[in-house]
């Protein structure tokens, strides 16, 4: 006998959770598509050199990478920035520009897993390739915070702030990733960390850094948002401290916060120009941003927006006796044809136990048909929460399923 | 400079792809829930002794196999079933039975990629745990019918047989193989190759396959059906030369043929009562069916039963002139409040060459509002397919372009 078991890091969804996610998905989609993104699909597997050199060489031990049966370096997919740009450069004859596009896939990393950070993971992107234009910048945050609000957070806010701002500064990696975590460790702990990194006079990099203006960049694009209605220091809010831990980016950065959310981040991203150009010797300007599907699923559970659905069966054909498997089958063929979610119990056993097994199973109603009521030309409809029942037509039903 | 390129076996899917593909998930989920069934997602990546010995040898040798960074024996999934079954045996005590679940996902085979098979490739199934009734295997078979009918083919066809009749006679794995070639192949080449095996009367053992008659849970399915008005003979045709190849059926198989279509069967499965034994003390009964993705694309592409939309997008608002941004970003910040896909152009280029733009992407339809339309409050609404134009009010638009 082999232990049942998953790898750590790695998670089932059985279907209460598995529907969550697919109401999650069909939400965000439906806005990437109103903002005129269109999805992509790529490969879970990758040559490995499509993948080294990309993410910093932290991030490139967290890589999954073996040889296949013939041999080849090859490693899965760790996030969907990388495999566009390696679509760009592999289709630009085929693909106008600008490229928009949205990808919602799993991604690997061999991260130690701890709450909330899993091993395997859906990651939402959407990115807008050979675009230049602040506007592509203004577009995908307009597009991330209407996804925010249509999932029903009443006020996601879009932090941003402007690489650029570091490299005037002549800032090093160091000193950018210890700038980060001024929110999280605060003034005092930041100076020290940067005084003991060797930065001649931390207290005035911090108020030089305090002071800086949103780049033109920032400000053209805060611009752009305030003409579509949003609001500067409420929906979006400049922090010249933002640095965001990816190697790629060179401009723009962003990403979303959920006041009274203590998990982080939602969505992150920026701006990416010399991405793309590794893969093809035409550079190309771009720009996106993904969404942390876990983080935000958990947010989204904290604030009581996901439905309570354990499964997407409507209804629970009962089999009142052999004689009656034909009626039974009938029944749930007309709920189905009328587009009811209907199932039929499979073995013919007494009727507490198939009322016990949709209570459990969470299926909300119940459909019972007796020769009694078979005589009647009806059936009784027992609703399983309220525990009350009626006896009504097979369209009845139908018309108040339909709606339900 | 990296070459941009997928590895053998493996595909990208660019918008006008991938939108057929969501739209026909978006069919067969719909339907299966309509079933009764619920979805399940289980990991890209399992232990390597979970799938090692299920499928037989000839499929372990396809497996993708590779130790991770942990040192542990891992595999990528090769199919749904083996999954579900260590689900079910994971999770027996929080699981009601029956368990009916559908999962579409990606599986990964290191077959040797030819026309119309891949290493990366998706399935679709739907399986019933814990209920031996031939009720279960009815539904599983009405389910598969409804879902082909209502993707667009006009008399799909499930050819059914029982394993049990091949047990029945004694024959071994290699006539079974040799069996199942009669329709490929032709009865003398069948006889030939079963002599040439060491089949002592293959004639004779061809003849008495030929008179079978339906096992009695055969012939209870197909009462089952009959009832449900599927037609024996042209829904349901029992063939006792179908062997299908996976080794853990126990009885009942099953597969879809479309007429006219030359590439194989579209969905195949049967019984399986004892793969879950493996993983738990306790065996259960199963019953499930896998939809052959790409085929099932290529048949409703012959059938000219997909959409013909490269694009999700309706319709691409174009920007005049640099003061009109505002204007343009207001018109698509409206008409997808009133859920129409709009995109925005993102740079300030000349007019022709946006449109250009919308028609090398397929968007239907281009908005335009110059200094005149903006007097008169309106927009200019141009079908790119029919090359004309007429002013509307943006209500106007969107009430047309909701309803299209």
């Amino acid at each position: 006998m082999i232990k049942p078991q998953t790898l750590k890091g790695f998670r089932d969804f059985l279907p209460a959770d598995a529907l969550k996610r697919q109401f999650v998905i069909g939400k965000i989609k439906e806005v990437f598509e109103q903002f005129g993104f269109d999805p992509l699909e790529t490969p879970a597997l990758e040559y490995a050199e499509t993948l080294l050199g990309k993410y910093g060489n932290e991030a490139d031990k967290l890589l999954y990478l073996f040889k296949d049966n013939g041999g080849r370096n090859v490693g899965l997919r760790y996030d969907q920035t990388v495999p566009l740009s390696r679509v760009v450069a592999q289709y630009q004859n085929k693909l106008p520009l600008p490229f928009k596009r949205y990808q919602i896939q799993p991604v690997w990393r061999a991260e130690n897993p701890q709450k909330g950070r899993f091993r395997e993971f859906l990651q939402c992107d959407i990115d807008t390739v050979g675009a230049d234009s602040p506007l592509a910048d203004a577009e995908i945050i307009s597009c991330t915070l209407t996804a925010f609000k249509t999932l029903g957070f009443a006020n996601p806010i879009m932090v941003i702030n402007d690489r650029r701002i570091f490299d005037d500064l002549g800032l090093s990696k160091k000193e950018i990733i210890i700038l980060d975590k001024l929110e999280k460790i605060g003034n005092d702990a930041v100076a020290g960390e940067l005084a003991a990194s060797g930065t001649k006079d931390p207290n005035g990099l911090l108020t030089i850094l305090r002071d800086t203006l949103p780049t033109e960049r920032l400000a053209m694009i805060i611009a752009a948002l305030e003409r579509l209605g949003y609001v500067q220091g409420k929906d979006i809010r400049f922090n010249p401290f933002l640095a965001r831990g990816l190697e790629y980016y060179t401009s723009t950065i962003f990403e979303v916060k959920i006041p009274d959310y203590s998990g982080g981040s939602l969505a992150g991203g920026g701006r990416y120009d010399k991405l793309i150009g590794q893969f093809s010797g035409r550079g190309l300007p771009a720009v996106g941003i993904a969404f942390g599907f876990d983080r935000l699923l958990d947010a989204l559970e904290e604030n009581h927006l996901l439905p309570a659905t354990p499964t997407a069966t409507q209804v629970l054909v009962t089999i009142f006796s052999p004689e009656l498997v034909n009626n039974a089958l009938r029944i749930a063929a007309n709920l189905r044809t009328n587009g009811v979610n209907a199932e039929v119990f499979l073995e013919e056993i007494k009727l507490d136990k198939q009322l016990k097994y949709a209570d459990r199973k969470g299926i909300p109603y119940v459909i019972i048909q007796g020769p009694e009521e078979l005589q009647k030309n009806v059936v009784k409809l027992k609703d399983m929460k309220n525990q009350t029942q009626e006896e009504l037509t097979i369209e009845q039903i139908t018309t108040r399923l339909q709606s339900s």
